[in-house]
């Protein structure tokens, strides 16, 4: 089944809005089993509107447009939209005392042209906006189908996880599943190395990985006639790629991230940890606090960016600092153990490293990071040769420290 | 003059990358006064993709394609782009000798596809890539114009500033310059309505406000014979929204930060900074981290999640965590007070608050943040009722507090 993609919106065409809406759709239809070939940003225009839902009709069987179904004028996505497939707009009674129940609990006064949104094509299915007023709305007519879904994300993304995403699963013959094995510690072409020959060779499911930064994401993929025989059909593609990747995988739920898996661990060890931050200045830390109720197992953390902080709050050595440099081997695993003995905390990670663009030498270049944690009276340390910007050399090395952490959890309490 | 943009790669239409090209092009295509109806992405399919171009070309002046030029097999921009256009690709000598160098500065082998890149259609104007092999063109013919560049954003953006913008602004007939003035610590609407007039009644140059996380930029345009004149244009107006904003204003500067701009201040002032955060759990010092050569100013920060973190690192008072909770504005103002007694800083920005999702009361919803800054012996609390989800109201507190910082340094040292 072919689907298209058009995003609305004259503020995607002036640059002020990363088009995100695009690439979650296009990444969700990509699980769906849906073919893709174009996706059109247009602006708030009826003329180009029009003609540009006009072509996509003829190339696709279903087609997602996102955006323009606000209050004001400018918004005409829904009249555009009825006006090429024949429709009037009706009142649509439900959605009219939604939206005055939105507004009644959000106690805001509604203004006239907010009613707008009550209305909807004649025949149409109406979704319910949980997180704003204007209504998803679905369109069948000839075999084809035309979604309207609103364009702020904290709308879109609800509304069409639980109601367009199963919707497009029943529109077509077969049920799609897909599970996500996320993997850290792997580099990119190793992990495809690694897997190449269920990637080269399943048709069904298939094994598609997604190289993030420090981690790879590899999702697998089955259709079949109902989702219990797609999840029976990925379950030993899951076991082989666990198999593979050993401890190396750190979650098979699509929405965990790397710090909420390493919180996990650290909250089913029972163990405290405190960070020691130099070229990452704290966005290790940040993510640990990414986490909503992180702090039964982070409660402090240091960013020591100076020499002077380093061996003030972390007791490293001068003589540590003068013989190695703060961009050591030494300085990290002295800055690892002073994050413990400084708190009541049983593990620290420490970075310490050159983010650039400037302070490189020729033996020690940007990009060159020690990242060492201390844990049960032991020091573990690695060094890294990170490539790229600032922000991507302390992105990386966040990633890294965490990755670090997780293995010496691992190493010490075994689960 | 109209312009259109077409991406290229598979990738896009799977999802995997997130479309920032598109944004980053339509952005300075805008500034350009370049009118961009359509933005389509296509996959790396021969049909598709030509019948994507003659469409472009149909209804515009200028088409830039953007991706495809890589090595392989799958990377046919400049292929289907040649046929449509009754080109053949000839090979240029110049862009062999490039990559040739380019390949031995880098100490990586050559392989046989890479001289792929090294053709061009006949007739086109090549741009060199200073960070990549792959040239951009420039294809003229009966008045269109026909750009593809690489799509690597570190490629497509130092060569679409260097050669392709300069390139555009010649193509019109008059000469547009911009200049962005940069203010904080003023809400987005109580901007729009203060430059209304402003907005409304000028043509050349334009004003055109967006909207950033706790920031607002107002880009001044003007068109004119020649830079020299368009500068002259705008000068008076940027000198009035200066004085609309005043001290707010902190820079006209279209690549400086505000952290930049803090940090400059600080520099100015002799002064040095540190951090205490709660909720944002270190992003306010990662954020200041993000400028290379901070440690002047900048030397340590504390992250303080905890209560017993707040009271042993930064001295605050037990009896007044009990009293009046760890996010109240006596907490915050204790925070920064604390920082600067805790280390040899001159100044301490303090944040404490509900970052939610969970944690909110009725009396202390989530969203609510106290941010204080403790200088020259004074201590500013200000307290904010922040909307949005939990990295939304970390990122708001990170820029409410950076404008504190900015503020509080500008009332004591007047510079």
């Amino acid at each position: 089944m072919v689907v298209e993609l058009i995003s609305v919106g004259t503020e995607l065409l002036l640059g002020n809005t990363v088009n995100t809406n695009a690439c979650f759709l296009a990444e969700k239809c990509a699980i769906l089993g849906l073919s893709l070939y174009y996706q059109t940003s247009v602006g708030d225009n009826e003329q180009r509107l029009a003609e540009t839902i006009q072509t996509a009709q003829k190339r696709s069987d279903v087609v997602i447009l996102s955006g323009g179904l606000g209050p004001t004028q400018d918004d005409l996505t829904k009249e555009v939209v009825a006006n090429v497939m024949g429709k009037t707009l009706i009142e649509d009674e439900h959605t009219k005392e939604r939206i005055n129940d939105y507004f009644t609990k959000s106690q805001i006064t509604i203004t006239e042209n907010n009613w707008k949104q009550a209305f909807v094509p004649e025949g149409a299915i109406v979704v319910d906006n949980e997180n704003g007023t204007a209504p998803g709305v679905i369109m069948e007519e000839n075999g084809k189908t035309v979604i309207l879904l609103p364009g702020p994300p904290n709308e879109l993304i609800p509304m069409f996880m639980n109601d367009i995403y199963p919707y497009l699963n029943k529109l077509q013959p077969e049920t799609i599943y897909s599970k996500m094995v996320k993997v850290c510690g792997v580099g990119e072409s190793t992990a495809e190395t690694m897997i190449k020959d269920l990637i080269d060779n399943q048709t069904n499911p298939t094994v598609a990985p997604y190289a993030k930064v420090g981690e790879v994401h590899i999702r697998v993929t089955a259709r079949a006639k109902d989702e219990e025989e797609a999840k029976k059909m990925i379950k030993p593609v899951v076991k082989e790629l666990k198999a593979r990747f050993g401890k190396n995988v750190y979650s098979t739920d699509e929405n965990e991230t790397l710090e909420e898996a390493v919180i996990k661990l650290l909250e089913k060890n029972e163990l405290k940890v405190t960070t020691a931050e130099s070229c990452t200045g704290g966005m290790l830390a940040a993510r640990l606090v990414n986490v909503p109720g992180v702090s039964e197992v982070f409660r402090e953390g240091f960013v020591t960016y100076s020499n002077k902080a380093k061996r003030k709050i972390l007791s490293v050595q001068k003589s540590t600092l003068k013989k190695y440099g703060a961009v050591s081997e030494k300085t990290a695993k002295e800055m690892a153990k002073g994050g413990v003995f400084a708190t009541d905390t049983d593990v620290c990670v420490a970075i310490t490293g050159i983010a650039g663009p400037d302070g490189g030498t020729e033996e020690k270049p940007v990009g060159l990071v020690y990242i060492a944690c201390y844990i049960d009276d032991k020091v573990t340390v690695r060094e890294f040769n990170f490539k790229g910007n600032r922000s991507k050399i302390r992105e990386q090395s966040v990633v890294k420290a965490l990755t670090l952490l997780r293995e010496c959890i691992l190493d010490v309490y075994g689960k």
